[in-house]
């Protein structure tokens, strides 16, 4: 194939993403970054040149961020000992702040800095910036129907869009802690997939896209599931086919519909380059969920 | 190979575009349309749907288009004997209506309704709207030195930009058809060629690119010229090596760069897609020109 | 009289426009330019001073031009035989390219041009450019009841007033060629009198002025009629007192008022100054037509 | 003459104004407003309807004012006994008082009321509002050349446009009765015709226009003068042919021209319309002075 | 005490202020002025100083100002012989010119050139100014029921807030004199008390604060009330205990309040910065009438 | 003393605040944040009332803070041994990654809280963020003239203020940690004091406040300096007169004045509202230093 063919073919790969393009600009899609994505170097690259590609063409990426091993890593070298009722860590003041630490300190700032290496202009944000996310305790449900106290762990109450909309306008891809802070100004650490649903019903964002480290949501049959409605996510999820770390994601998807998103996509963060087969190709990957 | 490989290859093609197009967002780029580019279906509608790229990924392309067979097509119907002195066209004031019927009133059309079925937003403009394009007579120097009239033909005394900036801003793609308007209002019909060169400088744009049928400048070699800077085109031009249609051309873009603008281009329009290639990848195909 | 005694009487002239130039400024008058008043010389250039008079007061005149004899004397000229189907011009391909070359490549530019140079800023529209004027084909209707195909005549299917707006938000004066375009990018010739209609409607025009080669519209006496109610005119057309050319006019009027136009006027445009006339002084001329 | 001819010969007129329209659009033009047409009735009417009317059609008219025999009349009830030094007021402070309340609280708000009336919006200004107008104490240089202290009578020190400004954005005709304030807030008495030129100087105006009792400047030979130039004006004054009360107002004309003003006139108020007739048609009128 | 201890005691004094500037941001405070606090000198300086800083601390002032001693004063000194019917002064055309000369010429130029000099930047209204305040005749209603025409008194038709606003948005602080103007041009005198109520409603005010020589409004029980709802209100005024000057300053609380403004004040004058104490501090003073 | 009069002198210390308000409004103050204040409670909370305080009176206060005893703590907790050359910690990649999450993920988060709590907006800032920060190695010069490699340690090579100017123009308060980028993307940490004073020079600020933990500045004969002048800072810090942590400090405004900052200010932050005293009231604390 001469040199020539395959150029004319890129420029054929341009613009086949034409009507995406088209489509997009100018809407907000809210972008849940973490898994493998956020830890393997390659996919960290290609999602920083993803996210640039998007905002160049005229749309408004927001990403919120989660954890990751690096919270328990630190804890274990400060001695921490982690406490878990139900699966679910016992924060404590002490624990609240090593992850206030690691997520706005390390976290964010690793992946603002990624953006901006490849010549975006990112800037950081914790749920406590403008009081952006305000939460109150979540209290945790027990096997046994009671409630256990399980210290900081906080729910979303409100999120304010304004500061997104101030760094937005300024030409700045805003990048979100999950950290909230409560009324009488106390850190909480709040689920990142939640708390992108609320930050994409909030920006009545065109997309809220989850990536994750599976193919996206098996049926009952086990089979790949395309295009998820609401009342059928809801089934899955009672008849628990939906489980462990999935059921946050779909959670965050039907609580951005219900604010006011349009659409919610849980893809495969390990395929590279998988938000722009997402967004600008016809390739639509992993499940999309709808109301 | 598969269909994930190739969606992932997709992926690479679109971001080896990001460089290019975040350096020319925003930017002007003026397009002399022309030749098979302009009669070859399949390469139209593959012009058209590169130029509304551009415009979606936040370039501004400005079209102007010349003649083409048509005018003659037309004159010949009419019974209008067609008369030359030294190889260019006498136009008497019937002629020059003629020609202005045919480049306003069809070629201009065509472009704007090609544009816009692809789902753009392009709008005409003649030299005469805005009294954007004012012209004098241009002579015609003979081969023994004198100067012979022959008629209505015009060299571009200013251009306004005003008419392209507000279509621009207003979110349309200005088409432009090369009729200028003399102090007392008459019409004259001037090279497009020329006329793509004087609105690039008049808008001080960044590229000025030249749509032909070959494959760019060669040299006294016969080789084909990648870079040709200003002194070195002015003495290919002397010793005629380049002659011909390629002389306004090159006049063309070196009045554009002495007015402002960044880069001139000449390009093979018979390349699928040629402007994209030109524009989006490293592989810059044709002859630049540069001061 | 002493001169001094004629220049104040002048500046009682033009203190009289003084309530009529407070109540239109701002406002957008639509004018059907045709007949004698596009024809003879010294009625052409009185009309551009006029249009030019009304936008340097404040108002935003916009243009719609129709066709006249030049189309009929190229087609003849090209040697196509006119063939008319219960009086309507059967509009082959050919012919409506013949159409739209006389149109927007010679009328609408005459017209430009002579704005233009008594010192107007105008700029000229196809209904191709922006897509503004979308259609579709109009059957027509034979006397006995059946549809005959006509070919290409086309009838508003809608308007976007946007290329409009943005030229006269830049301070251009827009003038139109009913040329209306459909869903596949045909061309369609469309009467010209119901395009005013639809554009005046679309803009929300504070009148639409109908320049004709007769006095206004007489009623079943015979007699002149002033102002013309929408039930009246509909009973006159019906009882065929209205009819002919006449029809298309009343058609618009009502279209345009329907659509949220305040005012139509049919007047004479062989009165030098109809329009100065109509809009600027007391003595309201030709037939109002009003809900 | 039939009703029809006059009626065209009205917008023959109306046409006449286009080229003076044009020129002055969005132009500012102070008129010093006084004399006759200050006080006869139907003058003063004319005078309203013609800054309106120069309002209208897009000019900014800027009115000062001056005193006139209410103040002597509103003293000598007062039972104050006028004293003049070489012909000037001597004015103390109870005159100066009396002197204010007459400018600011009688002749411009009935100069406001009387534009409002005939549908105007015009808003008055002291020079107190703002600071406008600072000013200092302005000594008499008596016949034997030593200065005589005449009291709080002014000459100004600095114009500030800001509330003009921000009237005239708003929409609303300034009205400016011509008293400054001084440094320690004391209030000073000014010429108006200085006044005047201070203002058109500080508003880069298009023109300032004295409204008078005569017919203009007169020569050494007793003929008038149309257009007199700075040079010559100051050779007029030096050998006394301007003398009296045209003296402030030469002085004016030539402060406001070194100042930034384009033109100054002298015209002629008690003819009717005599700011239209300088305005808008070819006969100037009055003596216009020029750098 | 030591100096330092003073200078942290007077920073906690500003931080005193912060919740109430917050509150008052942007907000629109009516002030009638008038009373001792518009005739002591010292009061007189206080009250500038206090509009100033509320200007700077971003909120905004607009002033309302009545007559007082001056207008009796200049009636007495040309001779004018009151007369009064039920205790309303009998205004003829020659009193109202008084009236107007006193308010607008003199007391307003007083308070806004007392402001200025304090660093301000006010500027003077009149109701006629734009034709603000619309008004017409107010007949007297005599002890037997029977209707006495007492001359030009006016009340408030209509108050236009465009010049307030357009001063405002320049930042200018406004002071208004209580003058009208009727649909004829004649001259209203108007209660300052009144004028000051409608302008509250006609700006949406925040605050309307009358500045009165009482301390506020006492009960049937002769002890001060601090909150006065509309209902108890209409009792305290029908059973008489709220009488004399005091009758309007309630009456116009009550229209400010059905208008739309937030809350109306009735503070003691006498007291040093009334204004600043009342807005800025947590003792609020006098009485606030509330719906 | 009556709560009368103790009100009405509050009243007047509002007062004595107004030419400062006035002086200051619109302009940026940066406010290096550290020392005592930073870390008593009821200092802390005072300093987030006084910034309020001046955002509420329409200054722009920009806070960039420093470390503190945090860092060493959880360094010391995470078996860190530290190392210094020279009194400069050597600062390796796992120490700059602590110093990094204690200044952006906990000392800047409480400041933000902090001031939030008290009902301001604030942004915390890294100067990562939108690449905010450029920095580079900073080596340090040994005693023998020699330099070191101190690791991560940074000097600041360029501010660019946009994150900045974009939180301010959406009404937020900037609160700015001293971590650097470099080119490589790489983290540096930077002496706070320098931060300050470049960011002071990159906003033109009108002044630059230290708040430390001494009272000024002291001169060779050890008694307090209240104004210095570039000239004999210079000489006092060549005289080793000003010597250790004054050091950086006086550095930072010289770099500030050079770059454009209008003064500089080292005040004690022990004194209650040190900020409120030096920006509000006459008694100018500490030491200014100005060119």
């Amino acid at each position: 194939m001469s040199t020539d063919t395959k150029a004319i073919q890129r420029a054929e790969v341009l613009l086949e993403a034409l009507p995406y393009i088209r489509a997009f600009q100018g809407k907000t899609l809210v972008i849940k970054y973490g898994g493998a994505a956020m830890e393997q170097a390659d996919l960290k690259e290609q999602f920083a040149r993803d996210v640039l590609l998007l905002r160049l063409v005229g749309m408004r990426p927001v990403i919120v961020h989660g954890g990751g091993p690096q919270i328990g890593a630190l804890m274990k070298r400060l001695g921490k000992e982690p406490k878990f009722v139900g699966g679910m860590r016992v924060t404590d003041p002490e624990t609240v702040e090593i992850v206030e630490m690691v997520l706005v300190g390390k976290i964010n700032k690793e992946i603002v800095g990624l953006i901006n290496l490849h010549g975006g202009r990112a800037v950081g944000l914790s749920g406590k910036d403008g009081s952006m996310i305000r939460a109150r305790k979540r209290m945790h449900r027990q096997a046994d129907g009671s409630l256990a106290d399980i210290g900081l762990v906080g729910e979303v109450e409100s999120v304010d869009p304004e500061p997104i909309r101030v760094l937005e306008a300024g030409g700045f891809i805003p990048v979100i802690a999950p950290v909230g802070v409560g009324s009488a100004g106390e850190t909480y650490n709040i689920n990142a997939d939640l708390v992108a649903g609320d930050v994409a019903a909030a920006l009545l964002a065109e997309k809220l896209i989850h990536l994750t480290d599976v193919q996206g949501i098996m049926g009952d049959d086990g089979k790949h599931i395309s295009t998820l409605v609401k009342r059928e996510a809801e089934r899955l999820m009672k008849s628990q086919v939906i489980e462990g770390g999935m059921l946050p994601k779909v959670e965050s998807a039907l609580r951005a519909l219900a604010g006011g998103a349009q659409k919610a996509h849980i893809i495969d963060g390990r395929v590279p380059h998988a938000i722009l087969l997402e967004v600008l190709t016809k390739e639509g990957i992993g499940t999309e969920i709808v109301l």
